[in-house]
């Protein structure tokens, strides 16, 4: 793969993962978390997969808490390649300021949002997928890669596709963003084959991103674009800015200004919501017996399936149970099942509640 | 509760209770454990529910291994009292060893044998049946306590009652001891009303026990009487002795031949055999969420019921799982569920076979 010019990975690191407790804390979330087993973290397969890409035009927004545990599993990217946000103010504001970042540094700039959790198992369909959204973007569209869906997900919003874009193949019109449905309209949507995942993914020139913000609230570009030439003023200014995600600040009234387009691809693509989807990407399935993410060693399984993860370092038997999920970490062990996997973030509100936020 | 005059209390503690593992340990047996949560294990509840029957005529026989754990639980029992086996060599030769040194010791002596690994929720009663069972001994009967079945177990021989004992209200003669039945088979003996639990209670004065087991198996009696009179050759004598259970070398054929008496009971018995049993016994039924063994504030439970046992010190959270089992230790895990309880003895046998034995 060759990197595509002027090409700027923008990768928002944030985000608790609750649903994924005890694995994922506040203090040590999701993305720097090896959930794969593959020795690397999600952040780190992040930059991995965007590298052969971007070369080192690559921005990371995370919160200052993670500051240095991002700088400490990325070595290869400089400091001021890190933006550290004071608080966490939703996806409008940390890729905004990227996008601000970036109009001043590259005026040729095109850059591509991505987030630092999601997994993506054939690297080279994303890079080709990149490639058609880019040239798009330089078009001036604001482009979403769409993920072919693999069943009718509940989970995700979706992107309904239009027309092909002339002179960009494999690049459609949006004719609208939906919010996520339930299972039976889903299945509506697969049948039609007409409608993707979102996966928030965005590759767009920083101006236009900019300025389609600013058609909705010119106060908003005008605060990202100040913190931008006065980096000094972040902490000050960061605060007041709006609490909002991208897909609702920008890309949903720019799709109804018909203003977005879609680049389907099939890349292999997970967010990895909770313990279920990660047991779906982690199992073997032709072997009917417990899917042990870290060292099988340290598993006895008797009559069970299911996913375990012995992080505590300790011996785990599991006897007589189909689809169960445990995680034993050092300080918190989790028991549940694929089935249950969405109230996991439950325990997490009960433990904030029980005065046990330390373990959250 | 007063003495009864000349009345030892024998106590066999062994077993390894692999069925309770992680709990119970071949270093840390099921008797050595608190698996009530009343701050005494099993071993210092027997003495507890004993003490006040027998005063200070008390002997344990445990396995080498165990005589210093034993030795610290009981502060109260002098060493002298404590046998240790070179090794297990089943019921009849631990019993029959101290029945042939009471025999010397005190020949008036009525001896009783009770496990050290059983629950008695009401020990007036147990007192009372034992009070029963010591004055058919006196008249040389071969006594047992027979439990009032509680449900049709397919886990516990039983004992067919025969006509009421002249002289002994309460005390009933033995027509036959049966092996454990199918539930179905159990369930006839509970309709009959004519059918107790075998716990292995034995009631008798230690000659009638020699003597019977001398019908049986001359040598047997003999070996055990040599041993007595000369402590010094138990190391050397001891692994040359019969590897039989009481039922089996005394208990069974005495009945056949009319010589066995039993004093029904109603004394909320339990071996807990198992996690099921266990969870049984501890559960509040008034509730419908997990039963915990420890710390409650460990457990942190959403639409879950069973049995958490939070022994490693770190939080659980259980979620979306009904009857389950986990018992958290420091270096072991198990997860099942109450149905599976029996099948926790394969973990072990796993654990064995894998070159973990040392954490059996």
């Amino acid at each position: 793969m060759t990197s595509i010019d002027n090409f700027w990975a923008v990768v928002p690191a944030g985000g608790a993962g609750t649903r994924l407790w005890p694995m994922s804390r506040s203090s040590s979330p999701k993305f720097l978390r090896d959930l794969t087993g593959t020795g690397r973290s999600l952040l780190q397969g992040t930059w991995d997969r965007l590298a052969p890409i971007v070369d080192d035009r690559f921005l990371v927004v995370t919160g200052q808490s993670h500051r240095e545990a991002v700088s400490g599993q990325l070595p290869e990217v400089p400091d001021d390649a890190i933006v550290a946000e004071p608080s966490a103010r939703d996806s409008m504001a940390a890729i905004g300021l990227a996008a601000a970042m970036l109009e001043l540094r590259d005026p040729d700039a095109v850059m591509g949002s991505f987030a630092a959790d999601h997994v993506i198992a054939d690297p080279a369909a994303f890079g080709r997928a990149v490639e058609v959204a880019a040239a798009a973007a330089r078009d001036d569209w604001l482009v979403t890669i769409g993920i072919d869906p693999t069943f009718p997900s509940s989970a995700f919003g979706y992107i309904h596709l239009g027309d092909d874009l002339p002179g960009h193949p494999g690049a459609h019109a949006v004719r609208t963003f939906v919010e996520k449905p339930s299972v039976d309209v889903a299945e509506g949507y697969l049948a039609t084959g007409r409608y993707r995942w979102n996966a928030g993914m965005f590759v767009v020139r920083p101006t236009v991103l900019l300025e389609l913000l600013a058609e909705q609230d010119p106060d908003f570009t005008a605060a990202l674009r100040a913190i931008a030439a006065a980096p000094e003023t972040l902490e000050a200014a960061w605060d007041s800015l709006p609490k909002i995600a991208l897909d609702h600040a920008v890309a949903e009234p720019a799709a109804a200004a018909g203003r977005v387009v879609v680049v389907p691809a099939s890349i292999g693509w997970d967010d990895i919501g909770d313990f279920d989807s990660l047991a779906t990407l982690l199992e073997d399935t032709t072997s009917a017996t417990t899917t042990v993410l870290g060292d099988p060693s340290l598993v006895q399984a008797v009559d069970a399936t299911g996913l375990v993860v012995p992080a505590g370092g300790k011996m785990i038997a599991v006897v007589g149970l189909d689809d169960v999920v445990v995680v034993d970490t050092p300080d918190a062990l989790l028991v549940t099942t694929r089935a249950h996997a969405q109230s996991v973030k439950k325990v997490v509100a009960g433990l904030k509640d029980g005065g046990r936020a330390d373990l959250t």
